[in-house]
C-alpha cells in the first residue's frame, strides 16, 4: 500500500482528519467507516466526478444506512443560493436528520456549496471534503470555509464549518486538464512565499514533474502545501489578519475576474498576475529586489496566458466592491521577507491608480 | 433612571452582553455606541415595530457611518430563503463589508431571519438583538440559533451565530396583545421546572401581575428566565443533550403545530400542550405525582385555548418527520425532579400511540 500522511487542523468545534496520498481511500476509512455508522449520508457531487471517481467512494460509504447521491453542475454554476435551497429540500424530503452526513466530492465548488449546504442544514450537520482537484487539495477543502455566489459577488455569503475529515487523493490529480494544475501551484507558490521557504524551493526544483502532473512529485507538495494552510487556520481560525495573508495577490486577482466576468482566466491565474502587481507594491516598501525577482521567475515558469485587455478605473470599481474591504479601505497582503508577510493599508489612491497603469502596460516588470 | 441588569454570555466565539430591563438604551448605548462607530449598519425589523420601537433605536445610531433599514414581514412569513436572500442583495447593494453591523429588532421571527442574514453574510457580520416580545427576550434572543423555514419544516435551515448584545427593554412589552405574554409564559415556565424551582415559584407567586403586564412583575422574572437560559446555552453551546432540556414540551408542541397548519394555536400554547403531554410519559417514570400536578396547576391558570381536534396517526408522522429526531428516534425531554430534567429514547411506538390517545381524550389529567 502506498503512504499516505496524516495530519490533523485543532478548530474551535473539534479537530479535522486530512489524508494526503495515493490509496488514502483504505486507510480513511478506519476513520470515516464508523463516522457513517447506520447514518443517512447525501453525497455532493457533479456527473463527472463521479462517473471519473464515484466507485472508490463505494466500499467507504458500505457502513452508512442510505446513501443519497445530490448532483450538481460543474463550477461557480453550482454556487448559487436557489442550488442550496434545492439540496436543502431534497434532503428534506429524504428524512435528512442532525446526525446525518454529507460528503461533498469534487473540486473547489463542490466543496464549497457542499460546505454551505452541511453548514446550514439544521444549523449544520458533520461533512467530509473529498477534494478532486489539486487547487482544491491544497488549499479550498482545508479550512472550513464555504460559500456561494450572490449576485455578482463571490463568496458573499456562507459559514465556517470545518469538515470532520479531508480526504486528498493524489492519483485522482491524474484525470485533471493541464491548465488546472497550473492555476493550482500559483495558490501554492503564494503559500509558500508567504508561508513557507522551503515549500518555495521545493516548488522551483520540482516544477517540471509537477506540471507532468507526476504523482511522486505533487504528493509531498500537496503534504507541504496543506500543513502551511492548517498551521495557519489553527492560529487564527475565524480569519483576522493573519489567514487574511492566504489573500496575497487577491485584492487585485478577484477584480481581474470581476472585469472579465470570470473568463478568459482561471482563478489561480489572475491570481498569478494579482501577486505579480502586489511585488510591485511590496517593491516599494523595500521589499528585496532579489527575492522579488526570484518569484517573478517561477510565476513567469507557470507561463499563465497573456493578460487581457483591462482598464484602470474598471480594475479599481472592481476592488472597491470587493468584501475583503473594510470602511478603511483596501488591504493589500505584501510579502515583506521570505516567510513573511504584512497587510497594509496605506496604498493612496493615487500610487495605486499610477502602479496599476504600469502594470497594465508591462505586468512582468516588477522590480 | 431605571435599574438595568447586565448579564454575560460566555460562548466558543467570544461574549454576548445582555441588557435588560426599563430604559435600557442609555446603559447599552455605552457597549453598542462604540461598537457602531464608523460601520456601516443594517437594522432588520418590521413595518409596525419600527413605527412603536423605531425612536428608540435614533441615539444609539448616531455612531454608525451609514444606516439602512431592512423591513421584512411581520410572523413567520419572513423566515424564507428567499427572503434571506433579497436582504443580502440589498445588503450588498449598499455596500454592506466584512466589518458592517446589523441589528435585528422585534420577535423571534426577526430575531431569527436577522441572526441568519448576518451569520452568512460575507461568512458572517457581528450582529445586536433587540427583542421586542416576551418569548424572544426570556428565549428566542439568547443563544445564537438562527434559522428559516424551508418547505413545511420550521427552522430546517440556520446557524448558531451568537449576537454581540441582546437589548432587552421591559417597556416594550406593553405593546403585546394578551395572548402574547400568556404563551411566553409557558416557556418561562418550561425553563422553571427544568431549570430554576425559584422562577417557579416566582411565576406561581406573580401569575396575576406578570398576566397583566406589570413591569415591575415582568422585569425580574425576564432576567431569571435570561439567566437560567444563558448559563445553560454556556454549559452546552453547540447544543448536545443538556440544551436539550429546551425541548420539553417541543416534541409533540412542535407535531401540534404542523398539524395545525401554525394556525388556531400560538408556539407557546401547543408548546403548552406539548409539556402536558410530557408530563404524563414522566409520571410513567415515576416523576413525582404532587410535582406534575403542581406544574399542571400553573399550566392550567396561563388557560391556553382549548386543543382542537387532532389525530394519533397525525401527529405520530408529523413526529416523525420532525428534525429533532435522529436516527435513533424521538428524544423525549422529560423531567425528573424539581429543577432537573433528562432525554428519554425508551418511549416505544406503542405507549406513544396509547398515551396519545389518552391525551387527545384528556389532556388535562396527567397524574
Amino acid at each position: 500500500m502506498a503512504e499516505v500522511e496524516r495530519l490533523s487542523l485543532r478548530h474551535p468545534g473539534g479537530t479535522t482528519r486530512i489524508f494526503i496520498g495515493r490509496e488514502v481511500f483504505e486507510p480513511a476509512r478506519q476513520v470515516v467507516g464508523p463516522w457513517l455508522e447506520g447514518r443517512s449520508t447525501f453525497v455532493v457531487t457533479t456527473p463527472r466526478v463521479r462517473e471519473l471517481h464515484g466507485g472508490s467512494l463505494e466500499r467507504l460509504l458500505a457502513s452508512a444506512s442510505r446513501v443519497h447521491v445530490l448532483e450538481v453542475a460543474e463550477g461557480e454554476a453550482a454556487k448559487r443560493l436557489e442550488v442550496a435551497g434545492e439540496l436543502w429540500e431534497k434532503m428534506l424530503a429524504a428524512g435528512g436528520k442532525r446526525d446525518s452526513r454529507l460528503i461533498a466530492m469534487g473540486g473547489g465548488s463542490v466543496g464549497d456549496i457542499g460546505g454551505f449546504v452541511a453548514g446550514c442544514f439544521l444549523r449544520g450537520i458533520e461533512y467530509v471534503q473529498i477534494p478532486t482537484t489539486l487547487l482544491a487539495q491544497v488549499d479550498a477543502a482545508i479550512g472550513g470555509k464555504t460559500a456561494v455566489d450572490l449576485g455578482a459577488t463571490k463568496n458573499s455569503v456562507g459559514v465556517f464549518h470545518h469538515p470532520a475529515a479531508v480526504l486528498s487523493e493524489i492519483d485522482f490529480l491524474a484525470t485533471l486538464p493541464d491548465g488546472e494544475v497550473r492555476a493550482a501551484l500559483a495558490e501554492v507558490i503564494k503559500m509558500a512565499l508567504l508561508l513557507d521557504p522551503l515549500l518555495l524551493e521545493r516548488v522551483e526544483r520540482e516544477l517540471p514533474a509537477l506540471l507532468d502532473g507526476a504523482p511522486e512529485a505533487l504528493a509531498p507538495m500537496v503534504v507541504a502545501a496543506a500543513k502551511a494552510k492548517a498551521r495557519l487556520v489553527e492560529r487564527d481560525p475565524a480569519e483576522s489578519d493573519e489567514r487574511r495573508m492566504l489573500n496575497f495577490g487577491h485584492t487585485l486577482g478577484h477584480a481581474i475576474e470581476a472585469e472579465l466576468g470570470y473568463e478568459q482566466l482561471r482563478h489561480g491565474e489572475a491570481v498569478a498576475y494579482g501577486m505579480l502587481f502586489a511585488l510591485r507594491l511590496a517593491r516599494r516598501r523595500g521589499f528585496e529586489r532579489s527575492l522579488a525577482d526570484r518569484f517573478r521567475k517561477l510565476v513567469e515558469r507557470l507561463a499563465p496566458p497573456p493578460l487581457p485587455p483591462l482598464s484602470v478605473p474598471g480594475l479599481l470599481a472592481a476592488m472597491a466592491r470587493d468584501k475583503k474591504g473594510g470602511e478603511g479601505g483596501l488591504a493589500w497582503v505584501l510579502p515583506e521577507k521570505l516567510g513573511e508577510g504584512q497587510i497594509a493599508r496605506d496604498v493612496g489612491a493615487e500610487e495605486l491608480a499610477d502602479e496599476l497603469a504600469a502594470f497594465l502596460a508591462d505586468p512582468w516588470t516588477v522590480v
